[in-house]
């Protein structure tokens, strides 16, 4: 499955201001990319790159007062498998995890595990542990929150999603995110492409997409509260604890949005988009 | 100044429970101790160490059905010194922090950068930025909120402690976090030993003390909003975004506690405690 | 039934504060009553008696720098029949309630009727309004939430015993409240005695106790969510939308309780306590 | 002044549903009306008339599917005077306030009056008590919180105002009613029509207004955070603690609003719009 990547954004910058991108393909998915996928800087400036302590590729420069253009257009080489389905894969105790994944086991921004813990065991307590629970977690998630661009707030968490049962796609994620961690299953955000946009009704075909990761039996896997079906083409960008960790853009400093464009195509042989 | 300093502490364990504790000496202290710290724990069972992304000593195991005693008692040498000050440190423009510092500008679980940035640029936005303005938020802090045990709650944020104006140590350092970093100042949480307890008619002997560190000229800088005055013999622990990553104790399940002792006391030559 | 009722409490006044008690027996409950039953004050000093918008029974003063005691003792006729179940009560279409009741559906300061609507009707819509849908709703919140004095904060609203599943009594009866009136059913917060104290393991023998009432069949019926069985002698005091309208003292200034007794005991014919 | 005021509203309601309006001018204003104002409803129906426990009169009717419009076009005359500013006027000591505004102090849905208090007399405990302290605090919540309609929820609170500096009119008014009643002096949230709109750059002409009332020397105030200056033709519609009471239309169920005009303007002698 080959797959066209990239974005186009525009930003009114008043004035300088520092900012970082993880606009680039996670380094767990380079093996597709057929060449590097720096972010295209207009006006010409310099760069850093760095990994945060997540591991996600991050582009920190100083925009200057303008307009301020992040753009990419790129090929990249997917397996074309949809998420991988393995209703048998078992939680581990939490005692055999590996010690960087206990991270994704504390409360965050977010995920209040601390305050959500009662209600996840009252909810989900008589489940099995391991992929059958998290599967019981979304199917609540996508059945209980109602979706909707209007309840979209920067600073709703999962506490207010269990409470107001509404949010968008973040919400979604959020909450179940808050669940899994609460009954011991490591669980961590993720922002990236998807590849097969259009399967669902409720694909918002120009936007980058968050889905959700658990780690069970030596790996992490893929769900997503918000579509709860697998999916074909998800290509990883970043990864943290929740939506605070994973931002597309950060500005340290007022940076106004004037345009988004994101592209995320299949295309044929002959490198044409699919008909 | 030569410290002795340690912990003693019990807990009922119902069944068998995964377990870590950030109970060392932080690696960045290390020069001070004559022996290696490691945690003494009963019964005598397997324990894993481990840094965590922090750079926080971390001690894990599996606790068994029954009393687990964690406990040591060593000594430390301090150079003896107040919290150094200095007036004139100051901060950096965010395009200039190291990569690394980065991630303490953000929001966390305790500390909403997001939600109160309006009014730390209300309170604080006309200080001038560096070593007065973080000392302006620790006297506002220090002054508005009211401490008392009674108003501890796990689950306590930032933004509780800005509207109710109450709490205990961990909550003041939260808000000032929130504050510094809501005006460009990476801040981290701290916990750890203090070596001259007793100075403060505040101070609770028998505990960890919580304080708070931000990045001003290429280093980083003890500040305490609840103390707000210097303090000698300040012996870090762990540190990290806010308290739910920094725990001297966390259990993966129940674990009661039963007895708490923390050893923090200034020794004379002869190595008894100063009188 | 004869029920000795009565409350003895004396309150430390740094200086002279306006004060509001809602301590005498509610106007319904009036003909149970062998003598009006007004607040003995110490020191004796002006009071001045109203009913507030709820019908309820005020007694206010200004009380003077010093001791305040507040107390009554006396008897009280009670039918001694416990709560009527009446599990085929209807619930009225909303157009036909009366007016009166109607402020009884709308959210209040610790019943965020708005916020938790749609958890309402997740987990009870499918339930058959009336009797049994309140029943159902106190099987829940029963069966859901955890009681302990240590939950406990003046500032806990239903949003946060739905999230945290911890509280009180109050806490236990605002959940309640807040999904009856989510479905339409009006319901209201009580305050009073309870006469067969003792029955419940989880009873608090010296003080207060609180339910609801909801509105069905053309009259109030007594609910009671944290201790969810049939109850004998609830005396009621004062009613309204939560426990902000109802408080058996409310001072405008500091007051600090330094004692607190309430008399609930049925007697004998003798007029002695019963063995 | 002479005043047009009314409205014409449109509801798409997919079935019948209990509605209430408070929509017609308050019994305080009636001498100002040249006949009764009664709410002319489409289709035509029957509906009751009652006063709530505010004074407010109140509509009440069964919608049935379709299309319901609510309308209405009348003279009112204004004497046309700014609010009254009486920069003397003083607070009354609680205990002397009268019994039926007290209830004006509590703490309410909207309005957190319990957990912002140490905030209010933090902020306003220096200013003097009576017109002055009101006037602090209207300048202050003008001062700082941000106006903006996508700032808007229907659940946002005092205490969310508070913390995020941001709001629409109802937040600003909810806001100043909650410093107002921590520092002892009644308020109650009002809505109605503005008879100078057009005045400040900031009115949106075609809505009703929402402003609030203290209680001071013997009478209700008008002030108003949002614009924070004095006004002309102020026409109570409905008053209560908060947005909670006050609502031009609730439905005990979908009701979906599809069209609104309010009609608010001077006119001439001859009848005619004022140029």
């Amino acid at each position: 499955m080959l797959l066209r990547l990239g974005y186009d954004m525009q930003f009114d910058i008043p004035e300088p201001v520092a900012c970082v991108a993880q606009l680039r393909v996670h380094s767990s998915r380079a093996p597709g990319l057929r060449a590097p996928d720096h972010v295209k800087v207009e006006p010409e400036i310099a760069v850093e790159e760095y990994a945060d302590s997540f591991g996600n590729h991050c582009t920190r420069f100083l925009a200057p007062a303008g307009t301020l253009r992040l753009k990419n257009d790129f090929l990249f080489e997917d397996p074309g498998l949809a998420d991988p389905v393995q209703a048998q894969a078992v939680a581990h105790p939490i005692a055999e995890l590996p010690h960087e994944v206990l991270r994704f086991l504390l409360p965050s921004r977010y995920c209040e595990v601390d305050s959500l813990t009662p209600a996840a065991f009252d909810l989900f307590g008589n489940t099995t542990p391991g992929w059958g629970r998290v599967q019981a977690i979304c199917n609540w998630v996508y059945a209980k929150v109602m979706f909707g661009y209007s309840f979209a707030r920067p600073t709703k968490t999962a506490l207010d999603v269990f409470a107001e049962r509404q949010g968008v796609c973040r919400d979604f994620q959020h909450l179940a995110i808050t669940f899994c961690r609460a009954l011991g299953i490591p669980a961590r955000y993720v922002a990236g492409y998807l590849g097969d946009i259009g399967v669902s009704a409720s694909d918002t075909p120009m936007d980058f997409s968050a889905w959700f990761e658990v780690y069970l039996e030596n790996r992490w896997w893929a769900f997503d509260a918000r579509h709860n079906l697998p999916r074909i083409g998800r290509v990883l960008m970043a990864t943290g604890r929740d939506a605070a960790d994973v931002a597309f853009f950060t500005s340290f400093g007022a940076a106004n949005l004037k345009s988004f464009l994101v592209i995320s195509e299949e295309l044929q042989d002959g490198l044409g988009p699919k008909p």
